[in-house]
């Protein structure tokens, strides 16, 4: 389509260098619209447009390799030519207990390097540890504001928390939690979830920390159990939180998703993108949501996705330590404990994952390679002679 | 199946009344477990379960009404048998502009009661006007608050702006904007927005605020052009900000959202739940996306689509004043403005969605009626001949 190609030019009258938005106005481009010229160089294809009520004679840029990712009549490059997402992650058993992915407060704290190599370790592993942190929240807030502001919800923001046996609500409580994400009830559940023990190890007993590879696990379930794992990754499940309010939300806590979702969410190319899974806050599934589904099927579903969790070989168990804090990416690692006896505090923060994911990209532009991207310019280099255009006509524009 | 009785019982040892968490362990459940007694009174449905493995003998308990809401097979109610969200909201033209919603400063700021009649405006119409403000940012951020926290982003949390021809970004600038919904470049766009101008009203010319119903357009181009409407509600589109970054963001704002969405976004019951239109952030589609459709075809669906938007009669114009503030649902009403010269300070905030409807939710229990919650009432009366259990053995339950 002739649109097409003058809805996306990339020449900075039409296209801001800086800030990669669209600075024309599609929609007044006439339907019969047709370039009267068109040039090559080594550089891309420069397209002419005749004078119109639209605009005077213009001339549109597209770099090469812009038309060779983009070009969809035929498509000249596919999804699947690249490595997918999750080719690129480390899915883990509890082995990983011998080699945690770990960094050290001070080098998150001195660079922007240091910041890097964390949130590497996260995108691979889905969690990571940071040792040698100072005791304090507020050396904890610190940290985690490296990454990103923090996620206000109706529980606050930063938080540091002592639970005991006095106060009577069991969501609060020293039980044990089965491995779950947190925030199921949220349209866009929470990214990371920090978490530093501040009170000496030796005043509690118990509660020691459970992390689980969602992404490990949706991998074993999907292989073994085809048709549950489509089951859960189809089937809307209800989840809430309702409770009894907070400063500011003074009339309860009603909370839901603006629509229910899956077990598993995957993206427009069918890559898992997100575990969803908290048996508790799971709310009412019946009415006419199972017309044509067996009920039996789910709960066995379920129950079989479960037993793959709380496997002796999905579970990593590590002990809270003072100046050791675990960060971990709530779409992705499921985390829980055991339960507990005596007192502790503990101090954290959620971050949401939109700003997560967009702190890596910026680092891994200014330090690094998103395996991805590099593998997309190797391929347009081999398959089409192409070279990415960095800088100069047409600008920056790796980045939408 | 008998799991799903057990599962959803309502008796307060299996589901707490306070927070409606799950306080079971579904999975332990054996797969064979069976009832050996049951018995029904006034109130609902007593099942008895017998001694084994996963506990001593229970009873369970249902209310009649949680049953007549929530079996599945055969199913008693189908959401098609209540009225729809949609017909709920008062879908509206220019022609609201004799009559816009508004409450007073006074009267949010003062009660719980004039926060909900603030609420409910909102819920119908998709936007307020709020009058009587003092003209400070403090008295903007109270009001807000009276909502629910601020959501912060890369941009902030409360802004106070002045923008002017000296800064050179356009995105800032005082240029005409179409009607839009905002950041399309997050998972979960922001839910609420709020504007007040602080400055003197006659230090600028022009800058008048647009609102248009994005559910009312919808459903307009979903009558007259069912498969435009259809193509944009599957065709999911890449949208991005990106730009130099921000204090939170020193690596650059690299957003997208976790997966692409369409324009129109429907919930698991097909409804209409969110629009998601902003042109300039619209990123590249091309490559396989197209794959099977019509790149004409698409743009000749959006060019409908904002040709509906820019109609006269869709469009609501005023003048922004000092001391009325205007707020509006971002995933259901665009907005723009038109060019304006001089110079002016507005202020505002974002709500999360998420909190919005919590908040609504809880003040329509304590003061009002969810209107579907009353027709679900009236037709379980009607039908079945029972009332909803709201309090004692088994709880309240609507929540979930």
């Amino acid at each position: 389509s002739y649109i097409w190609l003058r809805d996306h030019c990339r020449e900075e009258r039409s296209f801001h260098p800086q800030t990669k938005q669209r600075l024309i106005d599609t929609f007044k481009i006439p339907s019969d619209y047709r370039p009267s010229a068109a040039r090559t160089t080594e550089e891309g294809l420069y397209v002419t447009w005749p004078e119109s009520a639209f605009e005077s004679s213009y001339e549109s840029f597209f770099p090469w390799s812009f038309l060779a990712e983009h070009a969809y009549n035929p498509p000249l490059l596919r999804t699947k030519d690249l490595p997918s997402p999750l080719e690129q992650k480390v899915l883990w058993t509890k082995e990983i207990a011998k080699d945690v992915p770990t960094v050290t407060y001070e080098e998150v704290m001195e660079s922007e390097e240091g910041v890097y190599e964390w949130l590497k370790r996260i995108d691979a592993y889905g969690f990571s540890f940071v040792s040698g942190i100072p005791g304090t929240p507020e050396a904890t807030e610190a940290l985690i504001r490296r990454i990103a502001f923090i996620r206000e919800t109706h529980y606050g923001g930063f938080w540091d928390f002592t639970a005991n046996l006095e106060h009577g609500d069991l969501a609060y409580s020293d039980v044990r939690l089965e491995g779950h994400t947190d925030t199921t009830y949220f349209t866009d559940p929470c990214g990371l979830q920090l978490f530093h023990l501040l009170s000496p190890d030796h005043t509690h007993l118990g509660g020691h920390n459970l992390l689980i590879d969602g992404f490990r696990a949706a991998s074993v379930f999907r292989t073994q159990h085809p048709s549950f794992y489509d089951l859960l990754s189809t089937l809307p499940i209800p989840s809430h939180a309702s409770g009894s309010g907070s400063a500011s939300l003074p009339s309860g806590v009603h909370m839901r998703p603006l629509r229910r979702f899956p077990v598993f969410n995957h993206d427009e190319n069918g890559e898992l993108v997100m575990v969803r899974w908290n048996g508790d806050d799971r709310g009412v599934v019946g009415g006419e949501a199972f017309e044509g589904k067996t009920m039996d099927e789910w709960y066995e579903a379920l129950r079989t996705w479960e037993g793959i969790l709380r496997s002796d070989e999905a579970q990593l168990w590590t002990k809270f330590e003072v100046g050791t804090a675990v960060i971990f990416d709530n779409l992705r690692v499921l985390h829980g404990r055991s339960s507990y006896t005596g007192t502790r505090r503990l101090c954290g923060a959620y971050v949401n994952g939109d700003d997560y994911r967009s702190r890596l990209r910026g680092l891994q532009k200014q330090f690094g390679e998103d395996p991805r991207r590099k593998a997309l310019q190797e391929l347009l280099k081999s398959r089409f002679g192409v070279a990415f255009v960095g800088k100069g006509k047409g600008g920056a524009w790796e980045d939408y």
